[in-house]
């Protein structure tokens, strides 16, 4: 992820707060607009940006993708791509984020599923002035009443973006293949992998490794390989509600897209990695 | 729908309300705790039940069903089976309901699609006495600042549970079969259909006639039989955030379970009718 466009160092966050005046909080309403930029919605042609401080410091960037000839709920918006991107990152926790429009009832779910939900600060910029001193409100506000993880999991379970290791080894887990390209998004129809493939099977395992599936019991997780050979990781992200899940798949998409990737024709190799659980 | 235990006629509602002393609104937590016995959560085990006021006086039940051995996101919550069983029975309008635990963001979001959605009044029922006067509240107060339809549709296009005709006929879309069983929940993975179920055909088209697709503009439709010749038809319900889109499939799998249908083996055929759009 090394000079991602959707990550900000630390050192360069600091410097650009510093520089106009503003806390790195106030700064995140203002990558808003170049986050839009970022977005892929040939469905919709609506551009979602949003911008997140890390608790180490850095900033990550969120927009939403969606999926030509796909069906809709196959979507990826800016806010869960922006916590899948943390996730890549190792980060355990998103302290507060800018958003482009109002998150929408499926992602403040799905934000549900973090340690400091109800803390956690967002600001929403087009309902606003994006001056420094924008407002930033509770998730809590915008859900209240949640529905969430401590209706289901006891306390001791990993939240999302929490340090995940599922146990899973080479011996323990068959693997699959799903076709080429991203015509596959439906995360769970898959063909065996050849056997030529090791790399690319061991990130997939990782991923399934790093799975967040406390609810089904199945973790997986899903390597991507470019026409370069670069490899782009994803891990199935499960929601308390169950539907506002992310698939292995749409996070591996993710990690193409915030490591640089361009047109989806460019993923030529697919590994997936999943643990047969009670699900 | 005859004699379905979902579905409550209005002269037995009135009746049952004027026996208990109660109003037909006021009747509806009385209703979720034996709706809540009618769920299939192989998964979770998490019974939801939920009783909704049409605007036709009918009463209506939902329930929460899980899909073992399915990811997670194919889940159809009470809120979306309750939906879908007025769509399926041509109420235009959704007045007030009753759910025995607090709606998910998922839920929430999907409800916005409601032409009436701010004013839909909600009693949660675990979260208070189950008396008569048992606290109803608007959507609005549990999604505030909601991105809905309004966001992305002009005024005259039809919302969820309105009158809709796609204009699809057996000249116009291309048919497609998928497997035996409930084991493809993917909306969108199909064969072709066999040449010998012209019935399932025109129910299959029938259904995508009545799919709200605004947003991709590519409506579909299923259709199912069971191993006694009964047919049970879902169509196609787009969300405006995309991801809580109920697909037909399991819209089909609702008119199933509401029709008295039992274990999912005994679904012996299906049709899929999928008008290519834009999507
Ligand atoms: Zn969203
Ligand atoms: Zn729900």
């Amino acid at each position: 992820m090394e000079g991602s466009r959707f990550v900000i160092e630390a050192s360069e966050a600091e410097f650009m707060a510093r520089k106009s005046g503003l806390s790195l909080v106030q700064l995140l309403p203002t990558l808003v607009g170049p986050a839009q930029t970022l977005a892929r919605p040939p469905i919709s042609n609506y551009h979602v940006g949003a911008a997140g401080l890390g608790s180490d410091g850095r900033i990550f960037l969120g927009v939403n993708l969606e999926f030509s000839g796909v069906p809709l709920h196959h979507s990826v918006h800016a806010e869960q791509f922006l916590v899948t991107n943390l996730a890549a990152a190792g980060v355990p926790c998103l302290l507060a984020f800018a958003v482009s429009s109002a998150p929408c009832g499926h992602c403040r779910q799905f934000l549900q599923e973090l340690r400091n939900a109800s803390y956690l600060q967002i600001c929403i910029t087009d309902q606003q002035d994006t001056k420094p001193n924008s407002n930033f409100i509770p998730l809590s506000s915008i859900l209240p009443n949640p529905f969430g993880p401590f209706d289901l999991l006891d306390n001791e379970t990993p939240l999302l973006l929490e340090p995940h290791h599922n146990g899973l080894s080479l011996l323990s887990v068959s693997n699959t293949k799903i076709p080429n390209g991203i015509t596959n998004l439906c995360n769970g129809n898959c063909r065996l992998l050849e056997k030529n493939e090791f790399e690319l099977e061991i990130a997939a395992l990782e991923a399934a490794n790093n799975s967040h599936a406390p609810y089904s019991g199945c973790p997986s997780g899903v390597a991507l390989r470019d026409s370069e050979g670069r490899i782009y990781k994803g891990s199935y992200m499960e929601s308390a509600a169950y539907n506002p899940s992310l698939g292995p798949v749409q996070a591996a998409v993710v990690a193409f897209v915030a490591g640089g990737g361009g047109g989806y024709e460019g993923i030529v190799g697919e590994c997936w990695w999943r643990e047969k659980g009670r699900q």
